[in-house]
Order: C-alpha cells, then sequence, then structure tokens
C-alpha cells in the first residue's frame, strides 16, 4: 500500500502515482469529464476524471464524502499548485447523499445580518478553506505568543475557573450551584497571576474567561480566551518595552508562517513601531479636539471613535497601527492599579489599541501590603480578610517586588490582524447572550 | 546602574561584582556572621554578610523581604553552585515583618493527613523550590506535548465550556444560570474534537474540563487539564502509535529540560517500549488471577489491583512501564465508541496504563452517521437531533472518516511522572466538592 500524500505535497511527486485520502470539495462536469476537488488537511487539489467508470462511482454523491484516490500526478499550468491528479481510480469510503445545508466551495457571508447563519452552521462552514484558514492562523497566534513568552523565561500556568463568590468584581459574572453552595465562573486571572508572580517572577497563561455579558454586541462574548502576562521586578517601562517585543514577535512570525492564510482574506501586514509609541488619554484628547471639532478635553475615557481616530493618527505621523494610551485616570481604575508617586490621580497603566480598539489593558500593580489594603477598601469596598481576597491578600504580605501584567484577547487579536468585523468571527464557537451553540 | 543578575547565572560572573534582586529565603547567623540565601526566578544563591551594618538592615526582617544586592561573585566549594555572594551592600525594597505561616526552606509535608495544610497555605507554599518544581516540570509537560503533537501535524483548538443542557451524559454536570435559562460546563472536549476532525483531520487542546463528583478522592477532582486529541484517516493502531510516540517524546524531553526540578523528587525516569506493549483485558484477567489467586475473569473492567498489578508486570516482563489494555467490553463503553467488525462486543478501545494507574482513553469512534444515530438511540437513549446532539451528528451526516482519539489528564501525567501520590499534588490550585479556595 502506498503511504497517503497530502494537497499541499502533491507537487513534489511529479509523474508519480500517488494516493490520496480527503472528502469531496467540489464536482464539476464538463463535456463529459469531471473535475473533481479533493480537500484533506494540506489543501486542496484538482482531479481530472475521464474514465466513465469512475465518473459513475461519483454519481449522486455530495460535498462530504470521503474518497480515496490513487492517480498520477501531472503537471498543469492552469493548476493553482501547477499539478493535478489524472487517470485517478476512485474508492467511495464513505458516501454522503445529502446536499450540504451551505455552499462551503466559495467564501461565507459574514455581513452582520447573516452571521448567526454563519454561526448556525459553523460545524459544516468550517470546512470552507477560508474558515479554516481563522483558525489556522489563531492556532499560530497561540504558539507564537508562547514562543516569545517563553524566550523571555515566562512560565506557564492554568488558575482555575470555579471560584468562590468574592471575586474583583466589576462586570458581571455566571453563578453556579457548587454542591449545594455559589460558585462563580472565573472574570479574568488576575489575582493568580499576581500571586504567582511571588512564585516564579513572570508567567503567563492563555485561558478561559467568563463574562455574564447582557449584550450581543459585535466585541462582547460571555466565552473568551484571554493571554494573561504578569512580571516581576520591573517598572512600567520594561512592561510597555515587552509588550512591544511581543507585537512585533507575534506579528512577524505569524506573517511568515500562515502567508497563505492571511492571503485568503486580503489581510494586509500591520506597520510596527519597534517600540510603540506612547501618548497620554490627555494628549489625545487635545489631538482629537483640535481635528475634529469635538470637545474631549478632561474625558477621563477614551470615546470609541477617538480610538479609531488615535490609531489613524499614529499609522500616519509615528510610523506605528498600535500606539500605547497612557497616563489613565483614576476614575475607572482597578483596586489594584498602582498610581504615580508624584500624582496618585493618574494610574501606572497602558492600554494597547491596535486598529482602532483597544486590544491590550496593561499596568503596574499596587504591590506594598498596607497600601494595596487601603486601596481595596477605598476603591472597591472590599476586606482583605474576606474569603474571597484573603489569598490574593497573603501573596502581598509575604512579600511581591514590585509588578505589572497585561491581559489580551486572543480572539481579537486575531480579529485585528485578518481584519474581521466581528470578533465573534474569530472565534471557533462563539458564545454570547442569545448563543449556546453549537 | 548593573543589569541584575539571577541566581543560576552568577557563577559566569566569577570575580565580578553584581546586582541581585529576589526575596529573602532563609537567614542563619553564624558567629556574628549572617548566611542568606536570596531566591529568585533563577533559583537560590547565597550571601554572606560580615559587615555590621550591613546585618543591622536585615534585623526583623522576614522570609519574602524584597532585597537588592550588589556583591562580588566569589568561588566556594561548599556552595550548592561553587559560589556565592561576599561583601553585600543590601537595599531592603520591600519589608516583611510578620513570620511566615509556613517554612518554606525546607521540604513541605505531603502526606495525607495534612494535604489540607498544603492548600490552604498554597500561595505561600508554592515559593517553597520543590513545590515550584512542580509547576516547571508541568509546564514542559505542556510544551513538549504541544511540541510533538505539532510535529505530527495536529491544530491547536479551543472549545468552549459553556453547554446547552444536554451533553455526552455519564458523569455528574455542573449547571450555571445563563440569563435566565440553565447552561452546563463542559465535561470534555469529545463532540468538538470529533467535529475538527471534519475540518483539520488532527486536532488537539489543552483545556480545562469539569465533573461534579461527589467524592473527594485522591483521584478526583472538579476541575482539571485534559489533552484532548483527536486524528481522522487512520485506524486503531496508527493512534497506539501516536500514543507511543507521544509518551516517549514527552518523557525523553521533560526529562532532559527540568533534570534539576526532577531530583528534587527523586523522580525516576520511567521505562518505555518504542511502542508500547498491548494487553487484552481477558489476558490481563487470565494473568492476574493466575497469579493472585484472584478470580476476575469474565470481568468488563480493571480492578484497580489489576491496574497496578499489570503495570508492574509490564516493567520486567515487556520492558515498558507503560501499556495499552485492549480489547473492552461493550459494558462501559459511550455510544460513539466503534466496535469491532467482527465482534461486535468488543470496542476498539484502548486505555493508557503508567506506572499503575489509567492515565488516557483511546478509542476509534464510529464515523457512519446511520450506526451512530442507532448506538445514540441504543446505548445512550439520545436523539440526534436534539440541540445537545444535532450539531455533533451534522459533522457525520455531511462526512467523517475513520477516526479516533484520546483523552489524557495533565496533572494525572504530571503526578505520574514525579511520583506524586495525589493528583492535586500536581494542580496549582485544586478542586473538589470541598475546596474552592485559593
Amino acid at each position: 500500500m502506498k503511504n497517503r500524500i497530502l494537497s499541499r505535497e502533491v507537487k513534489d511527486h511529479k509523474g508519480e502515482e500517488v494516493l490520496m485520502q480527503g472528502w469531496l470539495h467540489k464536482k464539476r462536469p464538463l463535456g463529459g469529464m469531471v473535475f473533481l476537488v479533493l480537500r484533506d488537511r494540506g489543501g486542496v487539489m484538482q482531479i481530472l476524471i475521464e474514465d466513465k467508470s469512475e465518473i459513475e462511482k461519483l454519481e449522486g454523491m455530495q460535498i462530504g464524502t470521503v474518497l480515496e484516490i490513487v492517480g498520477t500526478v501531472t503537471e498543469e499550468p492552469r493548476a493553482p499548485e501547477g499539478v493535478e491528479i489524472h487517470n485517478p481510480k476512485i474508492t467511495v469510503v464513505l458516501s454522503v447523499t445529502e446536499a450540504s445545508p451551505i455552499e462551503i466551495d466559495k467564501p461565507l457571508g459574514h455581513k452582520s445580518d447573516n452571521l448567526d447563519t454563519l454561526f448556525d452552521y459553523r460545524v459544516i462552514g468550517l470546512r470552507n478553506l477560508r474558515e479554516r484558514a481563522v483558525f489556522k492562523i489563531q492556532a499560530e497566534v497561540r504558539n507564537q505568543v508562547r514562543e516569545y513568552l517563553k524566550s523571555q523565561d515566562f512560565t506557564e500556568f492554568s488558575s482555575p475557573k470555579l471560584l468562590p463568590g468574592a471575586t474583583e468584581g466589576g462586570a458581571e459574572v455566571f453563578k453556579l450551584d457548587y454542591f449545594g453552595k455559589e460558585a462563580t465562573l472565573a472574570q479574568s486571572a488576575q489575582f493568580y497571576k499576581q500571586i504567582l508572580v511571588g512564585v516564579y517572577e513572570r508567567v503567563f497563561e492563555i485561558g478561559s474567561t467568563y463574562r455574564a455579558e447582557p449584550s450581543a454586541t459585535p466585541r462582547h462574548m460571555t466565552e473568551f480566551q484571554t493571554i494573561d502576562v504578569e512580571m516581576g521586578f520591573i517598572e512600567l517601562q520594561d512592561l510597555l518595552h515587552l509588550m512591544s517585543g511581543f507585537m512585533n514577535f507575534v506579528i512577524e512570525n505569524v506573517w511568515k508562517i500562515c502567508e497563505k492564510e492571511l492571503a485568503m482574506w486580503e489581510a494586509t501586514k500591520p506597520i510596527l513601531a519597534k517600540e510603540i509609541p506612547q501618548i497620554t488619554m490627555e494628549e489625545i484628547h487635545q489631538k482629537y479636539s483640535a481635528a475634529n471639532e469635538q470637545q474631549t478635553i478632561g474625558e477621563k475615557d477614551l470615546r470609541p471613535d477617538e480610538e479609531k481616530w488615535i490609531c489613524e493618527y499614529a499609522k500616519e505621523n509615528l510610523g506605528s497601527e498600535a500606539v500605547f494610551v497612557t497616563d489613565w485616570p483614576k476614575e475607572g481604575a482597578k483596586f489594584y492599579h498602582k498610581f504615580k508617586d508624584d500624582n496618585p490621580e493618574i494610574a501606572e497603566r497602558a492600554d494597547l489599541l491596535f486598529r482602532g480598539v483597544e486590544i491590550a489593558t496593561g499596568s503596574m500593580r499596587e504591590h506594598r501590603y498596607d497600601i494595596l489594603t487601603k486601596q481595596l477598601r477605598e476603591m472597591a469596598g472590599g476586606n482583605p480578610d474576606s474569603d474571597g481576597f484573603k489569598y490574593f491578600f497573603q501573596a502581598f504580605k509575604y512579600g511581591m517586588p514590585s509588578e505589572g501584567g497585561f491581559g489580551m484577547g486572543l480572539e481579537r487579536l486575531t480579529q485585528k490582524i485578518i481584519g474581521l468585523a466581528n470578533v465573534k468571527e474569530a472565534t471557533l464557537f462563539p458564545r454570547d447572550m442569545n448563543r449556546l451553540a453549537p
């Protein structure tokens, strides 16, 4: 028995007889012949069938039919890879006789009003080469994130997602019945990654995060993957240096490895400065207000339109499609944020904007036990000795260095790399308040 | 300002003045001098303090105090790395004045009756070098698992853990309130990995799995990490070949990279056959019964003691501490298992036993839509058109090749590699029916 050859390998076997296995992806009759496209994990390959008895085998066979094909690799300049298979002997391994509910051999619809259809048929739709490419890219983003962080001496961990009642608060939490008691699902790995700075200094997790967001917008999901990164013995500029290196490394390598997949989406490689430029929030307000006949000076947050605008500005004037927003006002800060020594109204925080939206929020954390305790009480009304906080505070009571970190949504990053409109398009099986399946 | 040097790098700087940052790990006065052990992410380093004014700085300073030290690297044959730091100038960066609730500079207790104490003080206990080593090893196991699977052309994915009501059933599920409806937490990635064989052929996930196990045994947790692997266009022997390669690759490389950490636990490198030997369940029953004056012939499962015994047997007679148990009877099979063509009472299943316990369960899956539908109805009383099953069945309706896969607990694998008695010892922050914190 011959060894199986994948679509991507066929071009290296010109003139040889090869064995292929895969799915019927497309079937096109043309003047007594049939052009068959076979799909496997390596791509697709065109097969020219002229023999009547072979053509008959495919009668009634629909997309998805599992085939085994032995044929000869023949040069064909008009074929995508420059080769196709001639004189095939076909074995129908598993026949599919029901027509596919969606056409998978052409780009699937991605307009906002048919996204539900996209997700309803996700199981089959992912067999479309362009959809499949999205999660090949995402897998590579994940790889490169890990490669970079490992190169910087980070240790990977996984934190529990089942938590007792009180968490860091803020967004909505999912509650579940835990043997008669109440448990909640983790909204972030924040406390665990900080605790582990006390052990490994540099840690990261790529894990699930849950938010009971009662809104089904293009930006919100109830379950997503967060890249959580935290490091000790640093200052804010060290963190931003790391994040700059991270972005450059990931983009550079994903573009190298996923060239073909990115081309399917006509994705353009982001322009990034080696050190991503930093702009204070107030500076953005000023520039934006001056340029747009708007008045945002003094506002405590960025408007969505400002995020878009400053990214355009940075691309044109600073040579970077990513930009850090620094100097965030205390309003909207978390109790664990660190504030400037010379201005306690300003958090040592820097959000990373990329192609018009925030993709990461980074900050220094207050690491001094007494001050952290005070901030918990004053900013969040929490008690450091309560069940929800006592373990987190243990780490600080017994010594933590100055530290900081960031959280970045994996799907959001994938979305912006490819240029998708909705974060759910970059999610295999998205979850929002209206969707729990497939 | 000097660059910071880590403990593990000190030996390369003999005679130089270096800057170190870390935690006070141990302090031992000896005849007017103080031996200080500093901990950082690279290990620990001994510092000899003779200068009175430097010694005074450490008065009242407890374990965990964050220090910055500038001193001279000096050869000292009696020191673990052959070097120590002399003439230090010490800066107390953050003082800890409360004594640590547990001693972290000596091995922590791991007996079954003090495991609760171990986990209650986990946040601080992980700062013990031996505890820290466990999750360094685990991180490397994770790395090597990924490396191996990537080398075999597998694509990594992440599946949702928030699911609608009906899942594959069997063990208990956690239920949660999802905007007024009921949702459940994923008990496995089984359906998703099978669906994705239709897309990528070879897929894997290392993700969280939830079981509402109402028992707090050394083998059960409510949340754990599963390595889920699935591949198409294969037969059972291809799967077992992959699993053999997987085990050999992971063990070989983890032993190379984590030599020091494994030595802390006096872990012995497992003996593994290149192709892990296969024994049928009935053969095990026969051998065990003959050797142990027991009668298990004809039983439909292995007794825990049989699992231990056959592993010992395989180690001594087959040169392998891992062994596959094949030919499982239909009792206890899942509806998605494939049964032998020539004997429908026997599942095409092979569990992997390693050092006395099952660490993975592998099988071929029924991929023919009609037969799978029949098995769902007959074995699980399920309806392929119901909300819980319809997406899974879509994948088969529109064409799936012969396929199989396995699931393996990451914590269990880590446990057996190191030789820990309880799977929770190989879990950063374990969860069982009695424990939701830290």
